[in-house]
């Protein structure tokens, strides 16, 4: 027969997913000497036994029977004594921790009775009622369902026994073991509670786990001055410094500390108090330490000196915090460098890079949009780019309020702290520029209206003037009006000494996507690796090309449109020099222009003449995303892509002759569907170089951003040197997606609703466009073993999609400037994944 | 060593590959004993060789000269003799006929002197002089490239050698052998000329197959009166009639029948004058048409009452022969029914169910447009759909010439006999609804001006006033101004007879896609084993029903839109109760709301209030093929799919109720990524089906449209019934090609320069969303091994696709009902092809 108890001190096989979190600590803990209320665990075997057999579990009543004769041999107390009552708390201890089960009950085994007892033998009568208190009410609530608000605080024993009489039209249970049964039912029901199911969903954890249940004997903190209760940690979970940080109250209750009805005292405090406890406390924090290799959270409490550990669990902490505890515990000898790199959250690095609200500060949300680009800042209202440049350079901080930001503003975001718009998505003009500056935006506002006439905007219901105060915390999407106090970012050697670890261990390289010559720099301080993504279209925006470049679209014949890019060249030429010299002697991958026409045109209603009217019109599309776009237009105008290679080769050659490295040129071509376009490209792109740098090496490719570049991959991969993929573009074909759609619109309600767990756009489609993927690495490669791959969509810099690019052969991954430091955690991480055949090595895991 | 040459009496193993088509004929009829010239056939592995050296053929010129002395022998005359000379034609012949390359040069073996002697030996001075002339002048063309309007028809030889003395430099070369030898060359260079280079590109026909060549002894068909040349077949290729069908002239040479400078005679008459010649010739055809089991097309000719077969092929004929042709050859024993099927282009099958223009007519062409739907069609000009509904009632022929159609104009399209568009292309409103009609529609022409107020049109530069005759070709595109004679459709017992043999051969089922009872009833007459696609949209449009469905659109909440739902609901029921009705007992596939909501909004300029206009606003999408559509306005608004669920529920009990046939329903969810979104729709699907009709059987399955659905129909399979491959849908999101944006513009410019050979909105694209199809084929059946499979896009009625849809195991077809009986062929074909391992069985193959 299955075995369904195990006390704390009893070996059982199974760990945390037989035992519980909870569970297992307290096992572990009492088998390591530390000292731990007695008390036992039942199994999450036994919870899954419950939900098969709906309701009875054979031998179950028996087995915890049993158990609780143990417990009162030894503690030398009766469970339902009228006398010295042995007290249990109940608690839920499934694996993994989750919102929405049945928590605790305290004091189970209190009756009307043996109140009576309990007040005689601590001689606090007081102490004694509220303690019955407590169980009526939360046994109430947790085991009947009696709503929340119908119990007070400041209710007595008395008060509480008539509601819960009222409620469940029977009286409190007086018999200790019914208690005790009812509780337990009460926890395995909580699996399934409506709450409980949603998150297992939305986390992906399978429904039939089960939780486990510890019954527990009681202790109390408040039995007088030698009593107290408290939590710590074995490290500062704020900052990682080194040393025991902690709170406790003398003469209190658990509860009392979370509810915050005393101020609690810090740790070291407790040294002067009850300096033995507190010897004993530090001893035996530093064991823990040790023993689980990492920070702990740990309750505990001293019952008339007596110290009791209630519960240790791996502790939570800030970004900081986790990058000096890693190094530190690596310095100590306590772990390696990989288990250090495995222990960082990626995705908690952005709060290191930017700065950010201060987590203390109190204010009001004026509004809320969508966290177009991380970070936060404060500064005054300006309504136009010109006003943000001029404000900007005289040294004030403005934030740039538009209703979107088009190429034209370019110099008023330079210049800005930040930018905030009431159009426009995670994909709009501000929020890329934004990510790529490493500056906070908020987009999407909605009710964000703006009077350039009147210089006002109208925001949450409020009027506010150009010039007054408002503060964006793109991370969050989050507006308030005012300044709110900021936390800098926080680079340091520790973050720098984990990135070399990580750099040693990964396999995949890093580039980054940067479209200018300072994008490069910041990139290449970041520890890119190259430049996966340099996006040309910026290239032709500006206020001396955008007139060329319209001239060039409305030319009439091939004549017309070379005379206009011939004088487009070299600005773009010099464009290019800047960015080979930032990234000197690194590869730099150049995207071919991409973007529909149309999209250098103006709104019709603002075009200047019929001639622009009527090109306007025949350049429009239906679905732009699906058009005349990419090499499309490199097939339809040569001339086009042909002035752009011309632009990069004398660029090339211009750096080398000032004596720079020669740059490792890749020209990317967009949008490639079919061979034969490529092979057409690649002939123009061989045909420019041949004429213009014949010494000069290079790459020619495509982006795999179409599923069928991904299913002819094979037949691509002939005339390609390299493929990069671009999974924005891919997700939105793959999953029939547009992005500007469906951001805020039916993804939203499908993420709420759980339709979908994760939205595609932030986190790869691993199963859909993932799947696609892997396909074209094979395909690919069946041609040309040693072609190089990359990604270079948004994925590049998100944890889990690295480290699918990891597992599925890729060389490299590009993203962001910013989000380079989490690749290169990622990267590695994959690696360690790997190594421990898909066992997860997080923190905590 | 490889022998290059063969005799026309001389077995060679390789046929029509190695001889090329005139070649093998002439062999062919050699080897018979039907009278043939004597000569020999260079073949097409000389010419390989010849490319493969770039200009020699070791052994080459030996091998003619030997075989030029055979039949100096065998005609008793010698090649460059002055006196009696003997004299060949060269003529090129690859294994496909292809325009571009070198035809024929006569008279090979003429010089100054011997022209003399031709003279003499035939007693006419004047038919030598001519032969001299045609053989400097073709020579002259195309073997030294002297273009062609250097010569006339009306020069002597001797102007003729003056011509291309001055032109080449150099003197017509006198040696016969030297004169054989260039030709020859000629030839094989002709395979690489630029015309022939892109034909081969555009056909598929690889680049080294190479021509053979053939040398000719010539003989006369212009000795006198007891000489003729003429054209003939074995049955008419008009009309398939039995009897042989051919014209020819007395004392002429074939080019004069082909000319037109004398009129040819019926041969019929040919008995008169010749009677044996004709008894031999009637005789030959009779044996040749034995022998090659097939209707043939030969040149004759008969020198001084002597029959010399020239060439005999494959004969061309129009779809109504060919038809004819088959079911007359079964029932004479020459050919099997499989043989029959094989031989009917199905593409050839439009002709016999549409009007179309009388091929001897003559007329101008007022303008171009796209061919949106087959048919031809003359009519009044009408300018709005009221008008056209009147006159259409009134018994007038009417055109409906519209900037672009909507589904208001429903009414006077079904009044029409056929529409003219401005704007829209092959997927607009009236380019979808005349094809499910059946009526010819050209959409998108150019320069087509619509003023209304005044009633008039400009078309191709002319004024037309409402009232005035136009002709369309929806087959062509072509429009007319006035009124053409026009053939009627021919849908007769031979047509029904080869369609029945098909349909005994097909595994695939065909289906119809229709939206109407009416349609449905067209498409069951012409075979329709049941309905694909049923689309709904319509169903939400019409003077009742619009302004329902907009209340439902702009209700605040739900209750609003399912007041104005329960409104819509009895329209959509007797919608379904006329199609159910039309096709009972067989399956009808129904898929659920899938275009987005702005669709049933006016434009923004033309919304009546406030509230309206927000709310097009708020609909408004960048990309709409990508946007809130298909199945995400099911998920996010059940309350539609629900009413569309019930109606189909109530429709079905409806008929039931009156006696008729249950209607096998099978519910369709349009534009499923992932399984949970199905899940959900057939969770609803299934609630509503047992309130309303719980005994009735139905299935519930969906579209296969987004490459997600098809990388991940493994899990999607574990909740449908079928898939239905949406390759209309599909196809736009694997190439990335929205069809509105792409034809008339980059895909219309692909198309012209080679990028893509053919229109993958027109021919399914079988290496990617083909490829992809075939993966969820795997995938869906590897879940559910007996998943219904079947496809809906427009290919369903494109041969080559049809006959993919075959070899990847669909279970079947569906398309528009005019295309049924094609793909009711298409799917014959397709198992003969298969059960042929891939040998093409076609008419001439």
């Amino acid at each position: 027969m299955t075995r369904f108890v195990y006390d704390f001190d009893e070996p059982a096989d199974g760990g945390r997913e037989l035992l519980g979190g909870k569970g297992i600590g307290l096992a572990e803990m009492t088998q390591l000497g530390i000292p731990v209320p007695a008390g036992f665990t039942i199994t999450t075997e036994a919870c899954r036994a419950y939900m098969r057999s709906a309701g009875t579990v054979e031998g179950l009543e028996e087995e915890v029977a049993r158990h609780i004769r143990q417990l009162e041999q030894r503690t030398g107390k009766r469970f339902g004594d009228a006398g010295d009552p042995l007290l249990v708390s109940v608690r839920s201890g499934a694996a993994i921790s989750m919102p929405g089960m049945m928590d605790t009950i305290l004091n189970v085994g209190l009756n009307n009775e043996s109140v009576l007892g309990l007040a005689r033998s601590t001689g606090n009568e007081e102490f004694a009622q509220d303690c019955y208190r407590r169980l009526i009410q939360m046994f109430g609530e947790t085991v009947d369902g009696i709503p929340h608000e119908r119990f007070s605080i400041d209710d007595t024993a008395d008060r509480a026994r008539e509601v819960y009489e009222r409620e469940t039209g029977g009286g409190f249970p007086q018999d200790a073991r019914e208690q005790l049964q009812r509780a337990i039912t009460a926890v395995f029901d909580s699996w399934k509670s409506p709450r409980a199911q949603v998150y297992r969903q939305t986390y992906g954890i399978p429904d039939d786990l089960g939780t486990a249940v510890n019954v527990v004997q009681m202790v109390f903190g408040n039995k007088g001055d030698h009593s107290a209760t408290g939590v710590c940690f074995t490290r500062d979970p704020s900052t990682g410094e080194p040393g025991v940080y902690g709170e406790y109250l003398l003469n209190a209750q658990g509860e009392d500390v979370v509810a915050g009805t005393r101020t609690p005292q810090p740790l070291s405090e407790l040294r002067e108090h009850l300096p033995e406890a507190y010897d004993q406390l530090l001893e035996t924090l530093g064991r823990l330490e040790r023993h689980y290799r990492d920070m702990q959270d740990t309750e505990f409490t001293v019952e008339e000196g007596r110290l009791y550990l209630l519960q240790t669990r791996t502790a939570k902490r800030t970004a900081a915090a986790a990058i000096k505890c890693a190094v530190d515990m690596t310095a100590e000898g306590l772990i390696s460098r990989e288990e250090a790199v495995a222990r960082i959250d990626p995705t908690q690095l952005d709060q290191l890079l930017h700065p950010r609200l201060d987590p203390n500060a109190e204010f009001d949300v004026a509004a809320q949009g969508l966290n177009a680009s991380p970070g936060a800042a404060s500064g005054k209202i300006v309504l136009d780019a010109d006003s943000a440049e001029d404000s900007g350079k005289a040294g004030e901080a403005v934030i740039l309020v538009r209703w979107e930001t088009t190429p034209d503003d370019i110099h008023g975001l330079i210049q800005a702290q930040g930018v905030l718009t009431a159009h426009g998505g995670m994909t709009s003009h501000a929020a890329v520029v934004a990510r790529g500056m490493g500056k906070p935006c908020v987009a999407g506002v909605e009710g964000l209206e703006i009077d350039a006439g009147a210089k006002t905007i109208r925001l949450g219901g409020q009027e506010l003037r150009e010039g007054d105060v408002l503060t964006i915390d793109g991370g969050t999407g989050r507006v308030i009006v005012g300044e709110v106090p900021l936390v800098p970012p926080a680079i340091n050697e520790d973050f720098e000494t984990i990135l070399g670890w990580a750099d040693e261990l990964r396999r995949l390289r890093v580039r980054a996507n940067a479209d200018n010559a300072e994008d490069a720099a910041k990139a290449r301080e970041f520890g890119a690796q190259g430049i996966g993504l340099c996006r040309t279209e910026h290239m032709f925006f500006g206020e001396e090309r955008l007139p060329l470049v319209q001239e060039m679209i409305l030319a009439g014949d091939e004549d017309g449109r070379r005379d206009a890019l011939d004088r487009i060249l070299p600005f773009q030429q010099s464009d290019f020099e800047g960015i080979f010299e930032a990234m000197t002697g690194l590869p730099v991958t150049i995207r071919l222009l991409d973007p529909p026409l149309h999209e250098f045109l103006p709104p019709l209603d603002e075009a200047s003449d019929e001639r622009m009217r009527r090109r306007i019109k025949a350049l429009t599309e239906q679905n732009p995303m699906l058009g005349t776009r990419g090499c499309r237009l490199g097939i339809q105008w040569p001339e086009i892509y042909e002035m752009q290679v011309r632009a990069i080769a004398r660029a090339a050659k211009a750096v080398q002759e000032r004596g720079g490295d020669p740059p490792l040129v890749e020209i990317m071509h967009p949008l490639v569907g079919f061979r034969e376009e490529l092979r057409r490209l690649r002939e123009l792109t061989e045909r420019v170089m041949e004429e213009e740098a014949p010494e000069l090496e290079y790459l020619c490719g495509t982006m795999i951003e179409l599923p069928r570049a991904a299913l002819r991959a094979d037949e691509i991969a002939e005339v390609a040197d390299f493929f990069s993929f671009g999974t924005n573009d891919l997700t939105q074909t793959v999953l029939g997606m547009s992005r500007d759609d469906a951001e805020g619109k039916f993804l939203t309600f499908y993420l709420e609703e759980g339709v979908l767990e994760r939205n595609p756009f932030e986190v790869l489609d691993q199963d859909g466009v993932g799947d696609l993927m892997r396909l074209a690495v094979e395909r690919g490669r069946q041609t040309k073993p040693d072609i190089h791959l990359g990604i270079c969509g948004e994925h590049g810099g998100e944890p889990s999609s690295v480290e699918f690019c990891h597992r599925i052969g890729l060389d490299y991954v590009s993203c962001s400037p910013y989000r380079v430091p989490l690749a290169r955690l990622a990267a590695a991480q994959a690696v360690l994944k790997e190594a421990h055949r898909g066992e997860y090595v997080q923190a905590g895991g």
